[in-house]
């Protein structure tokens, strides 16, 4: 590649990235035109990957799209030691049928959005064994504590008298060994993994390699908007979680909050996300883009048939907070379609059209979830319909 | 061991002695009436011992002779390794080859004064190797960053921003688990090692063992009397010296420092110690005391008779300043003896019997390095005298 398409590569990887170190390192390999190593890590006691996952996921299948390798390292070598303070009983040493199982279960949910054929999954412990007591030593020796000491959380541990032991300052020094191992060109991790990430160039460094690139992605809120998104906190999205599930989850976030989570998430550019913010500052209602952005990210996942349905079944659920199948279904035969008027009374939610056209015109009346402007609004299609009327009449309107 | 005779033993121990913790845990064992597992770590890249190391091997002669174990433990495994900063160029890894070598020269020294039948020299390698890498990250999870940090280099390395390579925070570790492996009941080290010797009952706890206790020795101060004694600053007194060398060597301390070599270092009692102080202080002459400590120290690492020519050889040259063999010979026909005046007469010293007797009178006159007080001085035996008349004359006087 030269110069300036790679540049233009630079550029797009840039989109959405929080930090590219260094740029002109990344820009330098692009320009050799072969495939890069793209190393990103995967921490096999916790297999269920999520939206925030997601958000590295999208950039890896960019490059992947670029055609770049993609090499996922399960961290299997830690998890098969577990927690060694026996501080926390919740990280038991896995074994290493667990272990592959775990890997097994992640590879069918990233292959939702990556190649296969373009994506490894390796085992670190397969490098990290053989150092054996020495080599462990040895590469201990490559960082100082002072240095460790810098990663934020040890310092604000350090600073606050929680313990740190001292096979914690090890642990970023196996990762960054995983980098001179698989002589990577680029590591992705979320901003948290900064530090770690760095540690690999160093370590490459110290081993006489060529460093690494990093790239860094923000980390998505959790459905809570405060908190990284974590399965342990309960505020996740999991991207095999089913289709309505997914939807509703999504439709939980604040109105704020989705603008974050279409800005890392969707497809849509930067252009139509300011349009669309544009157009919510003028009226426009925030729970369309919501739904929209839903059924986006729900198709990704599973289909864009299934995302169409949880769109419907979550309207009517949400709006009415029943379940739509507990509602009483009014079959009528309408083959033109039936006005919106006629439809509440036939389903017996108004006792006259009039209060009907009243209702709509308070903003009251629904369908499928949606607010009806119009009094005149025709429900054209045959099959079913979630009205409401108000806050506690909802019904089924079924048309033949 | 019954209680009373165990307490005497730890008195006894306590002797010389910084600290022992926990004293009434050494009691108890004691008291088991058992051979007890002592302790003592050996640096393979320094073979040389000197007199520092005797102050310890001194303690371990009298565990020995108490009945008890001594097991060297050699630090062959980090010396394996070598610095792995790369900092430390006089740090080069050592061959298993070396390290056998000096572990043999160390212990033709030890054995100068413990029984080799009840002394055990282990290398840790042994133990430490097969840890692998798992059991290295394990092993590291047993302390905290913050209790390192505790250790006086490391916190004053820290907080002088000093580098300190996260290896370093391992050492203490792996000579710690020596102490698992081995199942010692009592480690003993100088004070400058208290918080290895620490570490040690930590990890065995750690491990579900019995926590050992520890005893320090005080570090001897060099030749220079400030400095820890080390090869490294060369103010030290090897054992291996020639008895010349280490005759003279002690010669050259302070009369200060002289007391402190005899408290760590003389068989003497601290009674006999005190007598000698007082007499010091009452005008005895403190040369006297510390010709007498280096014949006892010299007689001790080599042979009583070897310590006596020593001691006649290097008055001759510390008097004169000048070799004893440079000196004039004047041989003089004598089978009576030769009284002091006529002997320095005949060595032409002086110009006539009374200068001489004035001289003796203003204490100018040393034979052999020691001053004449007693005009009357007969140098009965027939042999060699070296004289000394003032600071510049000397000759050496043949008695046939």
């Amino acid at each position: 590649m030269s110069e300036g398409p790679a540049l233009d590569a630079v550029a797009a990887l840039r989109h959405r990235a929080d930090e590219i170190i260094p740029e002109e390192d990344l820009a330098l390999r692009l320009r050799e035109g072969r495939p890069l190593r793209v190393k990103a890590g995967f921490d096999p006691t916790a297999p269920d990957l999520h939206l925030g996952h997601a958000v590295l996921l999208g950039k890896l299948q960019q490059l992947q799209r670029m055609g770049h390798d993609i090499i996922f390292v399960v961290g299997d070598f830690t998890a098969l030691i577990g927690d060694p303070t026996g501080r926390n009983a919740t990280r038991m040493p896995l074994t290493r049928e667990a272990i592959a199982r775990n890997a097994e279960t992640y590879q069918q949910q990233v292959f939702k959005l990556l190649d296969p054929a373009r994506t490894q999954v390796l085992f670190n412990s397969a490098w990290l064994e053989p150092l054996g007591a020495a080599g462990i030593i040895e590469l201990a020796a490559k960082a100082t504590v002072a240095r460790m000491l810098e990663r934020d959380d040890f310092s604000k541990r350090y600073r606050g008298g929680q313990a740190i032991a001292v096979h914690e300052f090890v642990y970023p020094l196996l990762q960054g060994y995983d980098s001179v191992a698989l002589d990577a060109d680029l590591e992705l991790g979320g901003t948290d993994q900064k530090f770690n990430l760095l540690m690999g160039r160093q370590l490459q460094q110290a081993y006489g390699k060529r460093p690494q690139a990093i790239l860094t992605m923000p980390l998505l809120e959790g459905l809570d908007g405060t908190k990284k998104m974590s399965k342990s906190l309960g505020n996740y999205v999991g991207i095999t979680d089913p289709a309505p599930d997914m939807f509703g989850k999504l439709l939980s976030v604040s109105d704020q909050l989705m603008w974050r989570y279409m800005e890392l998430l969707s497809a849509r550019t930067a252009g139509e996300q300011r349009a669309l913010q544009e157009a919510v500052a003028a009226g426009k209602n925030p729970l369309d883009v919501k739904l929209d952005l839903a059924e986006e990210l729900v198709g990704r996942f599973h289909t864009p048939a299934a995302a169409t349905t949880a769109r419907a079944d979550f309207i009517a659920r949400f709006s009415q907070r029943v379940l739509p199948e507990d509602l009483p279904i009014v079959a009528v035969q309408a083959p033109e379609g039936l006005m919106i008027g006629e439809a509440l009374r036939q389903a017996s939610l108004v006792a006259s059209t009039s209060e009907a056209l009243r209702l709509i015109s308070q903003g009251a009346v629904r369908v499928d979830g949606e607010r009806v402007a119009d009094p005149k609004r025709l429900l054209a299609r045959p099959g079913d319909y979630v009205l409401q009327a108000g806050r506690r009449r909802a019904s089924r309107i079924r048309l033949i």
